[in-house]
């Protein structure tokens, strides 16, 4: 399972205008590059490989992204259901875009289109979008208690930390980050990428990949908003708190109750809002 | 062509904390749901209708997010080919989020795959996704370098005035937004939506849907960072200049390049940063 070495920054020109007039200089952006996800699994008596997605992302820990995406996807159940990862073979740089996970099972025709959730009548809204998430995660849901209990001061201070631990933002601006941490605070892992879900699908995929899932003493943070699909992958990896610097969406909010996954936004200035699952912070109620 | 009457802000219970303790809140959050579209289309001696694609979404504005989305992506070629968009018939507000969109003629069923550029060699890469564009936009590119000249202080406002425009932000913070401007900063349109993408397919979409294409003398302003996706749409509406509050990715300026596109990004703070396409921009060289 080695990695492709594909830069995550490039240098371009560029030309800045300020005040004092205009001023050509080089300037570091965030790579974006198509990612293609595979998957070869049984058929027959042979085996057979299929695209499965392709995503813009920011090259680096390709492996835990493709695993990380397959398992929010329910295609992949776990790290045992995993024969290995590789990249297409050869020398030419685009074939590190290329990831086939050779799977030990078939997969469920039915997951590789769930994204239709009818096909004849006019029946798609939240709850329809809920009630897939809820059969995906089966028996974990809602999610147990637990014992993780976080504190307003470490949830203030999550943001700041994360920023802290982004590699590359500083060099671009141009990156999402998501990071988890522990209930003291402290920083376990931190990815980036160009693409918000990408970001958490490269966290989740990393614990995936060593063995480490489901992350219930541990809390995600993300730079950004809070959409429904944040929310649905923290909830497939077990994860029973959320926070954002920014704002959630109503079925961000919806499915975070729905899972009794605690979920805070706008932590920003001294304060925060809490959503959902108040039972695991500080005199939340 | 009615559309239907969903919220695009719900209020919610929240609890908040600040130094001075916990606090209960009523307070809004923008409504996240998904969109289903589907196209009809002809078939043999009859029609077929199929869906093309679920996309979550903030309500209003759902034809023109549907026709935005459909023309991006290939399968709707101008208003001429669009019969007309309904929502699934009913009463149950659930059927609001199903559009179909009659088309006059069956479209490639190629392009309902297109996002799979390879079958089984290992050549997907940023150059093949910007062929793809090539491919789709045709004849009309590069963009012509057409009338439109931008001032530097008329940039420099861009996204200010977006910001003004943004009917629902202000309410809730968990918007994006995209706006239509012409050369001298005035608002042509402006659009909001939980996903930046649709953002821009509603501006684009409602630009079709009244006849406007392409929009070749005016400027496409996005408040948050810019990626390939998003320079991709504006170059199949035939816009010539984007702007930016946040930063560009590389394929991003690969595109706009290949394009003869205008990107300017990181517009605040009385500076900006241009990253392709400078002869629209006085003093640009």
């Amino acid at each position: 399972m080695t990695q492709g070495r594909k830069r995550s920054t490039v240098r371009i020109g560029v030309d800045r205008w300020t005040e004092e007039g205009w001023d050509s200089r080089r300037d570091r952006v965030v790579v974006e590059e198509p990612l293609e996800i595979r998957i070869d699994t049984p058929a027959g008596s042979g085996r057979a490989e299929r695209a499965v997605s392709v995503t813009m992302r920011t090259p680096g820990d390709d492996f835990a992204l493709a695993a990380g995406f397959l398992f929010a996807e329910g295609l992949l159940g776990g790290r045992r259901d995993l024969v290995d990862l590789r990249y297409c073979s050869g020398e030419d740089p685009q074939e590190f875009n290329v990831v086939t996970a050779t799977l030990r099972r078939p997969v469920d025709p039915a997951l590789l289109t769930r994204h239709f959730y009818t096909t004849s009548s006019c029946g798609v809204c939240g709850k329809a979008s809920i009630e897939a998430v809820e059969a995906q995660v089966g028996a974990c849901s809602p999610l147990p208690r637990g014992s993780l209990r976080l504190s307003p001061a470490v949830i203030l201070g999550l943001p700041d930390r994360l920023r802290e631990a982004q590699a590359v933002f500083e060099r671009t601006g141009g990156l999402h980050a998501a990071g988890l941490f522990d209930a003291a605070g402290g920083v376990v892992e931190v990815k980036e990428d160009v693409g918000r879900h990408n970001a958490v699908d490269k966290v989740v995929g990393g614990a995936l990949l060593t063995g480490r899932l489901p992350l219930q003493d541990h809390v995600l943070v993300v730079s950004g908003r809070t959409s429904f699909e944040i929310v649905q992958k923290a909830a497939v990896a077990g994860i029973p708190a959320l926070v954002a610097v920014g704002a959630p969406s109503s079925l961000a909010v919806e499915l975070a109750k729905s899972f009794g996954l605690t979920l805070a936004g706008f932590v920003r200035g001294g304060s925060f809002n809490l959503y959902a699952g108040a039972e695991r912070v500080e005199g939340g109620s």
